[in-house]
C-alpha cells in the first residue's frame, strides 16, 4: 500500500500497525469517518466497538496490562474524550501504555466554534502527553511519536487528528516511513547497582525492623519470589501496593498481602522501621483524614529500591542475590484454599473463597470494589497461578472494561470479573462488547445494593445516624437493579445465585458454555 | 441554624438554598460526605441520586431549562467531573444556568498526589467558570458567586470544594450571610432601540429577500408570535436554530421549521439575501465538509438583532411593533396533525405523527437523535402547546437525563423522551432515577440498531461501500440491545411496539398508569 497514494487516516493506521498496535477500541463519530474507513483499507488492526467511550479506554488499559504493548482508542471530539477520561485516569495511575486517538473538526472549521467544538488538548493534558497533528504529512511521524511516548511510560499518549488531515490524499507515504525500524520498546530503566548495594546495607542493619513494599513489575512471579527470598532471609515484612495494575498470584507464589486501604491500618503495618519501596509509589493515604498523616511511613524510614518506572523485578533479584538469600523453592507447600460449605449464604468471605477454589490455571481476574475483592485476594494465594488486575486510580467503572480488554489480549485465558454493583453500573455497556466479541468473561456482580464504602466513610465523618437523604444517596435499592435483566438486555446470558453451591454450579456451567456470562450474587 | 455553629458544607447548602437552589443532582464519594450530611441538616434541598455523573449533569441542564433557575450537582473529584463533562458541554452550549459542585481532597492532602488526585480546575475550565474554595470561611460567598455567575449566563459555574473546608466547624455563619439579599437574577440584557431601528430599516429594504433566524428566548411563545408577525408583514422567511435549548411549539404557534442540519441545505435556506439572527448563534455548519463554507450565510448578509444572551423575545416584539406588523391572531387555524393508519409499521414519519397526535397539552418533549426527532418536530406544529428540549452541544447521552431533570422541575407536566437508541445507551442509567423519583416520563426508544447518522456520514466521505469493520463500528446489532430487558433491569416497566396502533395503545396505557414507562419502537 505504501507505493500507492494513501489518505492521512491510512498513514496513521499504517504507522500504528507497523509499530505493533493491533487493536483499536473505538466509538467514532463524524469527524473520525476517514479513520473508520482506513481500518478496512489497511490490514492488521482489529476494531472493537464500545457503546460508551469509558468502555473503550478501560478496555485499552486492560488490554495493555496483559499484552504489555499498547492498544489504540478512537474517540469522537472533546465530549468523546471526556466520556473516556475516567478510565484514562486509571490508566495513567497504572502507567499503562495507551495511544488515545481523538478526532477533531477540520482545522479550517475550528475557528467557527461549531456546537461540538471544545478544548480537546486541555482535557487530554489532564491524563498525559498530548499532540495535535497540524500538517497532513505529519500523520505517520506523529503516530510513531505517540506510540514511542506510550512505551516510555509517559502516561496516556493522546493524538488529536483534525478531520481534514485524515482525509487528505498523500501522493505516497512520506519517504522512509515504509521501511523504518519499529519504535524501540525501551522497557524499564535499570536500577544502578550502587543503589541496590545501599538498600542491601540498610536492610541488613534493619533486619526484622524493615518492610518491603512491592509494586509495578516487582509483582511479576520473579519479582515476588525474589522479595520472598529477602523476607525469609532477613525477617523483613512484605506488602504489595494496595491497588496493583497487574499482580501475579497463586501457583505457589508467596502470599504477599496488599497494604491495607485505611490509613490507620496501613501506617500501623509500616511502623516496624525501615520501609523499602520497590516499584510502588511512596505509600500515601487514599484520602486525607484529619489527624492521620498523608504519608504512611515516617519520612526518614522511607527508601526507594526502584521507582515505579524502573525495573523493580531485576532490582529485587539482584538484591536477593546480594543478600545471599536462599533461592526460592520450586514449589512451596501452600495452604489449601478454604472451601465454604455449599449451603452457606454468599458473603464477601464465602464468595472470595468459592471463586478462589474454582479458579482455573492461568485465569485473569479483574477486581473492582471491596466487598468481594479483598476476601478474594486473601483466599487466592493458594489458588493455581493467575493474574489479578485492580482499579489503580479509583475512578469507578473500570472493572468490566478492563476485563473486556484483557480477554481480547489473551483470548485463550479465562477471565473473571469480580465486580461491585455500584461501580459496575458505571460501564455496564461493556457487557455488550463482551457478547459481540465472544469473549470468555465470567462477570460476578456483588449485589449488595449499596455504595457500601460510602456508608463506612459517612461513619468516619461522625455521621453514623444517616439522615434520609444521606441514606438514599448511598443506596442502590428502591428500586433494586435487576442485573439478570440488564445483562440479558446487553446480550450476555445471566443468572442469580444466593448460596455457595449455586454460585459453584453457575461458575461451572458458565465455563463449560463458553462466551460471556454474568452471575448476580445476592449478598 | 445560622446562630449555632455550622460546618463549611452546611454553609454551602444554606447559601444555595437561600439563593433559590432547590435540587441537587448527586453522585457523591468519600470527599463529599460532609456535604451529603449537610443535605439532611439544612432543610430545603432535595437530593436526587444519579448512577453516573452524566445523568446528574444532564438532569441539572434539563431542570434549569424548564425551571429557569439553576439546580446544583454534587460530583466526586476529577473523575466524577470528567464523567459528567459531556452533558456539561451541552449545558454550556444551551447557556443553561448550572452550579456544578465538585469535592476535592483535603487541601493539605493534595500535595501527596493520592490515586484520585487530578487537575479538576483544568477539566472544569473547559465548560465554563471555575473557582476553588481556598478558605473555610469563604464557603458562603463562593457559593453565592457561583450562583450569581450561573444566572449571568457565564456558562457552567463550577465550585471546587476541598474536604477539609467542608468539614471545618465555623463558630457561626459569616456576618451578614443570614440576612443578605438573594442573588439578583439579572436576566437578559436589553437590546438597544437603535439596533432594533437599524434592523427594521434593513428588513424593510430586503422585503422578501430576508430570513429571520430565531433562537434563545426568541423561541418563547411571545417571541415566535412576534417573528411570525414580521414574517407575514414583510414576507420574510423564518427559521428556528437547529438545536434549541428550549422551544415552545404547538397550541396555535406558527410552524417555524428548524434550519436544516446538513450545511448545503442550510446554506440554500439562507440564500435569499439578508439574514437576521435573533437569539441564535451565527449559523455555522455542524461539521466542516471540504468545499462547503463553515459560515452558512454570506458574511455581508448577516446582521444580529439579539445575541444569544440578549433578550431576543423583547427585541422581536419591539421590531414587529416598529414595522407596524399586524398583531398575532389569538388562535390561527392550524393544520391538523396527520394521523397515520394503525396498521402502518413504525418509521420516523409515522412515529413523529403518532406521538404528535397523542401529545397532551403542556407536555415537555426531550428529543435526542434524528430518526424520529426531525419528523416529530415537523408534525408537532399542529399539536397542543408543548415545550421541546433538544441536544444543544452534540455530546450524545443527553436526552434521558434532560427528561429526568425536566420532570423534576415540572412534576405536573407529562414528559416524553423521543430517544435514538445509540445515544440512549450512553446514559440509560437515567431510567433508574426516573423510577426512584416516580417521574411521569414516557421514554420512546427509536430502535433501529445502528448509528444511522454515521452511515450517512460515511457516505459523504465517499465510502458508500463500507468495509466490514466500518459496518460493525456503525451497527448496534449483533447482539441486538433488548431495551425492554434493560429498562426492566433499571426498574422501569417497558414494552415493545412495532405498529402505529400498538404504539398508540402503549402511550395511552403508560399515561394512565403514571410513573416512568419505556416503549421500544421497532423501526
Amino acid at each position: 500500500m505504501a507505493d500507492v497514494g494513501v489518505t492521512g487516516a491510512e498513514a496513521l493506521v499504517l504507522a500504528a500497525v507497523r509499530d505493533g498496535v493491533r487493536v483499536c477500541f473505538a466509538n467514532p463519530g463524524t469527524t473520525e469517518m476517514p479513520l473508520v474507513a482506513a481500518l478496512d483499507r489497511v490490514s492488521g488492526m482489529r476494531a472493537v466497538l464500545g457503546l460508551h467511550e469509558n468502555v473503550c479506554t478501560g478496555a485499552a488499559d486492560g488490554y495493555a496490562r496483559i499484552a504489555q504493548h499498547p492498544a489504540m482508542t478512537l474517540l469522537h471530539l472533546g465530549p468523546g474524550l471526556a466520556n473516556g477520561l475516567a478510565n484514562l485516569h486509571n490508566a495513567r495511575r497504572a502507567r499503562t501504555p495507551l495511544v488515545n486517538v481523538v478526532g477533531d473538526h477540520a482545522s479550517w472549521h475550528l475557528p467557527f466554534d461549531a456546537p461540538l467544538t471544545s478544548d480537546i488538548a486541555a482535557l487530554a493534558a489532564t491524563v498525559g502527553r498530548v499532540r495535535t497533528v497540524c500538517d497532513r504529512t505529519d500523520m505517520g511521524t506523529a503516530t510513531r511519536a505517540a506510540i514511542d511516548a506510550a512505551h516510555r511510560g509517559l502516561g496516556v499518549s493522546t493524538l488529536i487528528v483534525p478531520a481534514d488531515h485524515q482525509q487528505a490524499q498523500l501522493a505516497q507515504e512520506p519517504a522512509g516511513e515504509a521501511d523504518r525500524e519499529p519504535v524501540e520498546r525501551s522497557g524499564r530503566a535499570r536500577v544502578g547497582s550502587d543503589r541496590v548495594k545501599d538498600v542491601a546495607a540498610r536492610l541488613r542493619d534493619a533486619g526484622e525492623h524493615a518492610t518491603l513494599l512491592i509494586g509495578g513489575n516487582g509483582l511479576t512471579r520473579a519479582g515476588q519470589q525474589a522479595a520472598a527470598r529477602i523476607a525469609s532471609s532477613l525477617g523483613t515484612a512484605l506488602y504489595s501496593e494496595t491497588f496493583p495494575a497487574r499482580a501475579e498470584r497463586g501457583g505457589g507464589l508467596p502470599d504477599i498481602d496488599r497494604l491495607p486501604y485505611f490509613p490507620e491500618q496501613a501506617a500501623a503495618a509500616l511502623r516496624r522501621g525501615l520501609v523499602v519501596v520497590a516499584g510502588a509509589e511512596d505509600p500515601v493515604a487514599y484520602f486525607g483524614y484529619a489527624g492521620v498523616p498523608s504519608l504512611l511511613a515516617r519520612p526518614g524510614d522511607l527508601i526507594r529500591l526502584a521507582r515505579p518506572l524502573e525495573d523493580a523485578e531485576e532490582a529485587l533479584v539482584e538484591l536477593a542475590d546480594m543478600l545471599g538469600a536462599a533461592s526460592w523453592p520450586a514449589r512451596t507447600p501452600t495452604a489449601a484454599v478454604p472451601i465454604p460449605d455449599g449451603s452457606e449464604p454468599l458473603t464477601g468471605r464465602t464468595v472470595g473463597q468459592a471463586v478462589a477454589a474454582a479458579l482455573p490455571e492461568g485465569a485473569i481476574v479483574s477486581v473492582e470494589g471491596g466487598t468481594c475483592g479483598y476476601p478474594f485476594y486473601s483466599a487466592s494465594a493458594a489458588a493455581p497461578a493467575h493474574t489479578v488486575l485492580t482499579n489503580t486510580g479509583g475512578a469507578i467503572g473500570q472493572g468490566l472494561p478492563c476485563a473486556l480488554g484483557a480477554a481480547i489480549a489473551a483470548p485463550k485465558r479465562p477471565v473473571i470479573a469480580i465486580q461491585s454493583d455500584g461501580s459496575g453500573l458505571y460501564t455496564a455497556q461493556a457487557l455488550w462488547s463482551m457478547s459481540r466479541e465472544h469473549t470468555d468473561v465470567i462477570v460476578l456482580i456483588a449485589a449488595n445494593h449499596t455504595y457500601n464504602v460510602l456508608r463506612t466513610e459517612l461513619g468516619r465523618h461522625d455521621n453514623t445516624d444517616f439522615g434520609p437523604q444521606a441514606a438514599a444517596l448511598t443506596s442502590l435499592a428502591k428500586p433494586r437493579i435487576d442485573w439478570v435483566a440488564l445483562s440479558t438486555g446487553f446480550g450476555v446470558p445471566a443468572e442469580r445465585a444466593s448460596t455457595v453451591a449455586h454460585l459453584r454450579t453457575a461458575l461451572t456451567d458458565a465455563a463449560a458454555d463458553g462466551g460471556p456470562h454474568l452471575i448476580e450474587m445476592a449478598l
